[in-house]
């Protein structure tokens, strides 16, 4: 024991990482009190408005896959770390494109995974995992190279066992609520087999239309084809192009959505005039373009579809700003998603003006912006979301769901936008083990930061835990329309 | 009780949110320190060299009216957050430009800021409201929807007294120095009763040009014509212009003003060649202007009030960055400063160099720079005034007029510019009544963080009482040549 | 002794200043842990790939000049900060270029220094100033007005002793790596000297092309001509420029370099095919320039830096960002260097671009880019490095080497890059007298930083253990490439 004054020890196995005060601020008093408001919300079940899991996994209701694929194959977050660090994607069972080979044994995945563990000090990665492992899977052996293989058969015995199943999981991990992310043309197939097996299981989808949105993307025009086809509308035409969306919207609600997603490069937005508008829809999908004619495109389609939202409920979530697969040479070898995305600076203010000019005032809209550019978040979204009733913002979103970012976030919007202008939290999960390792670490920090708060004399305790509660559960219910 | 280890119970009546070590850090140790550091600082006398308080209250020295107007209607911040949460602002008692109803009755609008109280938790304006009822007024009811009409009653009733009328309270705030801010056609009538009545609070205008320099004013051309007649001098010629602003300048200073003040969209300032500076004048005053002239003329503006404040000693000001009224759904129905000005990115290392380049160097200027861009503190406004003689950093200006926003001031400015090329703190207030609770709020905040510097033995003791003095009371005097 | 209940009392000695628990955080919990982690690093050999010492001084080893010139006339920390102030540098013994008078005598220069002494309250150069006093020199005498000659004799008396001598006090402070920084036309005869002298401290130079590279210099033809005399190469051709580039490189190596340094006003990279390239060389080489072109050959020699980097093993540094002499007064009247630096914003997600899509992902290239913008660390530098294998981020620069830049710079950085992807500290001194003073108070800040994860189980103890030798040693031999 080396910090006698100051702890009990610490020894390597992974339950300690878990320590019942981890994320906590270490000042004693505010940890007393943030133990009480973590106490009030540890247990409130899970409303995960926004995520990437896969239904799927839900209605087939079988045991997930290999363990390495599921944790580190699909999780940009691991392979980003890893291949900075000189770690090839094949090696972590990343197919390329041109069926080059690529490890196909997880367990040789994971080897290789943990050899380069260290490399996630302090990384919110490892936070997540070692809380699936150990949380989730009663994992009680210590996350090393040495201890990989046993780690390994650990984790497939545990998910070939029905209690580990997902519907089990779902129901043990208290989930109230779980949307899914799903192209404009995507059938929804597997939705519709979770609600005909009769499974009590809330998974929703969400109306995520990039795909027929963005005419920089190479499949836009036989994807605006294939939305003609699906919808028995004339989608070569502006007017049938927008009731083809309006069909797919209203499918989507029928399957119980109550969201759209839209991630831009940019969240410029446009509001152009009706003809103006129509001739712009030509340009882009005869594809006689003007320059910058697809972000027009895409900032009048923003628009477009806050319309669409006032009339049919749907939240519209707007996550802007990164550009993604910028390394060409990751994206042509492997192709998309593989942790080379990288956020750029931007600037709401001018860039929503067009759409809030048109309907920053209207009570019944809801807009949620995310933001990969922290600077915005005093200067830009508290203000906006602080005077719009149309807009609320979005919790730290990828690189900023980590304790720093979620430190920093509260204390940049809180004071200008008030807690009620922000939207609880977002797992972005893209696997469902990962949930409650996600909604967990939030709840923890803003029980901290809450605390210091109290401890300040800046609120009352039985303000805190009203808040505890808003941000951990209420908040998401209310703006993303969640309805018993 | 519900934290046993942490402290006394907080109930939920008002004195204890207004408790002793409020906004101080939590760790005891450091808060032993910033008990000490505000202890010498709390009973300073307040300069107030930057504010929006109406010279009338003071001159005419009769009971404040309805207290709804006071701090509810008046106060954008209050405004903004409950417009942003679906309260229309008429029930606010926000009067449409058009003469549509809204409410009257004070006790109705009090009423409707009561039931959306809890908005404001965490929020400055909570903070301030509540040092104001229960420091200033000695209210003792907790803020709640159910006792809003007590309340109400009994601030009524407060400022019915004459020990709570406007002077009363300035000589009880123990008020050195206030100034207000004024347009450059006022007349100054209400400094020039005070003055008259031989009341001797120090009650002094700010001379704010912005009518007669903005050439994207609607009432530009007119307020120009309205400054000659009041000058006796050709405002329709550019040196007719410019002597007649030297003209208004040597006026405000004769009624005591030691500043001036530029509330411009952009930092930029330009340093034409006299020739273009003329004909740049002759174009936005005539009507026939190029793209950029309104913004280059402000630039220019810019650079000729530095001349000026170079002969005349008037500390310049400049607030820049505000986007004003971006909402024109609420500017047409209410007009100005109803809350939904939004700040934009901001760039001072390019804008400021025409004047720096002239003016820079010269000991005998001080120019403060406000922003509402926080990222340009460490990147821009430290270093520029950590180099040039005649910049300062204002304080955190509006939206970060808080304790979040006050905490990353100092930790972002102060290790390259030094305390010494900060100016103290301004409290920018709209009410007489709210003046001493933005005092405190900044006087214990810069308490906690001098004191943290001394618990990490980065200040001495006794610096950190010198500093503690200077940001409460020294600088501000002597950055705006306050003389006694 | 004012704080009866907080520690021992502090006295104004400089010894107090020097607490041993200086900058730690002040709860006691993380403080005591954060002793540990110092107390692993405090006594490491110090490296030292990043720097302005003067290797004359190593390469004579007799006693250090006038303290004033080593402490005050040549810091350029110290000058803009009474510059700001209203000092003359004349004052301060900076010669005008014209020859007009300057203070001479060093006795004078630092009575004038210490009469503002208190200027530098809460700085960071008060810090290495009274490290360097009193832990390198062993002074005991307070800094106050009335002690200036005191302490001016003191350090004189000391400087003259043998065991203050640069060999003495290299050895002394354990360095076992210093890179200075010299131009590309610097013969290295001091480097000679050293390596002939037998003396066996590791001395290298750092290859800075800037006066080469740059055609905005006055004399960037000049400097191109005298390239190709000191390699016998036709520099006024492309290819014969980059040849000779490439012979000063080998050059450098032979002397020890392991890494090059380039100081541009933006991070810019440009890709041209060769034509285009040799085509602009022509243009800039010739002075027929279009616009731009200055800073697209700055651009497009980053790019063939980088080549010639993945050939000979040179680590590129990339230190862009400031605009260099933004006071044209102060850069006409004295020259260079004279605290008129100032940063700008810069965007790296683009400006990189070209560079990291040719070598962006090679593992052999090691590219260090440090910033003067911190908005950049969160939004692109650590998505940047924590994916590509050739990108690495560098410590805390110039006005952030200070306790609040090092304590953004993790929190801002290490989630989401790792701490594999930073490359330790560097000092960036110009005086070989404060090395010490600024990695002790890297290791200080680093070992606070990671006592805070640990007391909050964001990271086990063995972990920070490893990462505090990491951040102190290791990883800046690793990514500087000191074989040993």
């Amino acid at each position: 024991m080396q910090f006698g004054a100051w702890g009990p020890p610490l020894c390597k196995a992974l339950q300690n990482v878990l320590h019942e005060d981890r994320l906590f601020p270490a000042e004693p008093g505010i940890r007393t009190i943030a133990r009480a408001l973590y106490g009030r919300t540890r247990a409130l079940p899970i409303v995960s408005p926004h995520g990437h899991c896969d239904p799927a996994a839900l209605a087939g209701n079988t045991a997930l896959g290999d363990p390495a694929a599921e944790l580190v194959t699909r999780d940009h977050y691991v392979l980003r770390l890893l291949y900075s660090q000189g770690v090839p994607l094949e090696t972590l069972g990343v197919q390329p494109l041109d069926g080059s080979p690529a490890e196909r044994d997880g367990r040789q995945v994971w080897r290789a995974f943990m050899r380069h563990y260290h490399l996630f000090r302090g990384t919110p990665s490892r936070l997540w995992l070692e809380h699936t492992l150990g949380e989730v899977l009663g994992v009680q052996t210590a996350l090393r190279p040495e201890t990989a293989d046993d780690v390994y058969d650990e984790v497939c015995s545990k998910l070939a066992q029905p209690e580990y199943w997902p519907r089990a999981l779902f129901d043990r991990f208290r989930i109230e609520f779980l949307a899914t992310t799903d192209g404009a043309l995507d059938q929804l197939e597997q939705h519709a087999r979770i609600s005909r097996s009769g499974w009590q299981g809330r998974v929703v989808p969400t109306f995520r239309p990039d795909d027929v949105v963005d005419p920089d993307r190479a499949d836009f025009r036989s994807n605006v084809a294939a939305l003609g086809r699906l919808t028995g509308m004339d989608t070569s035409s502006w007017h049938g192009y927008l009731d083809a969306l309006r069909a797919r919207r209203a499918f989507f609600i029928t399957m119980g959505a109550t969201a759209s997603d839209h991630g831009h490069p940019s969240p410029c937005t446009a509001d152009l005039s009706p003809p103006d508008a129509e001739s712009l829809f030509a340009r882009v999908h005869d594809g006689e373009r003007h320059p910058g004619d697809a972000e027009l495109f895409r900032a009048q389609m923003l628009v477009e579809m806050a319309a669409m939202s006032l009339d049919d409920g749907l939240v519209l979530q707007l996550h802007a700003g990164a550009w993604r697969d910028h390394n060409p040479t990751v994206a042509a070898r492997f192709g998309r998603d593989k942790g080379a995305d990288i956020p750029r600076p931007v600037h709401y203010v001018d860039a929503l003006k067009p759409l809030l000019d048109r309907f920053g005032n209207e009570p019944g809209l809801t807009v949620v912006i995310y933001t990969l550019d922290e600077t915005t978040y005093s200067r830009e979204l508290a203000p906006l979301a602080g005077h719009y009733p149309a807009l609320r913002i979005g919790p730290p979103w990828w690189f900023y769901d980590s304790p720093e970012g979620m430190r920093r976030f509260y204390r940049l919007v809180a004071e200008t936008a008030g807690f009620a202008n922000t939207v609880g939290f977002n797992d972005d999960a893209r696997s469902l083990l990962s949930v409650p390792a996600r909604h967990d670490v939030a709840r923890r920090l803003n029980a901290g930061y809450l605390a210091g708060l109290v401890a300040e004399h800046r609120l009352e305790e039985e303000d805190a835990f009203a808040i505890a509660e808003d941000l951990a559960y209420t908040l998401a219910r209310q703006a993303f329309r969640v309805t018993s």
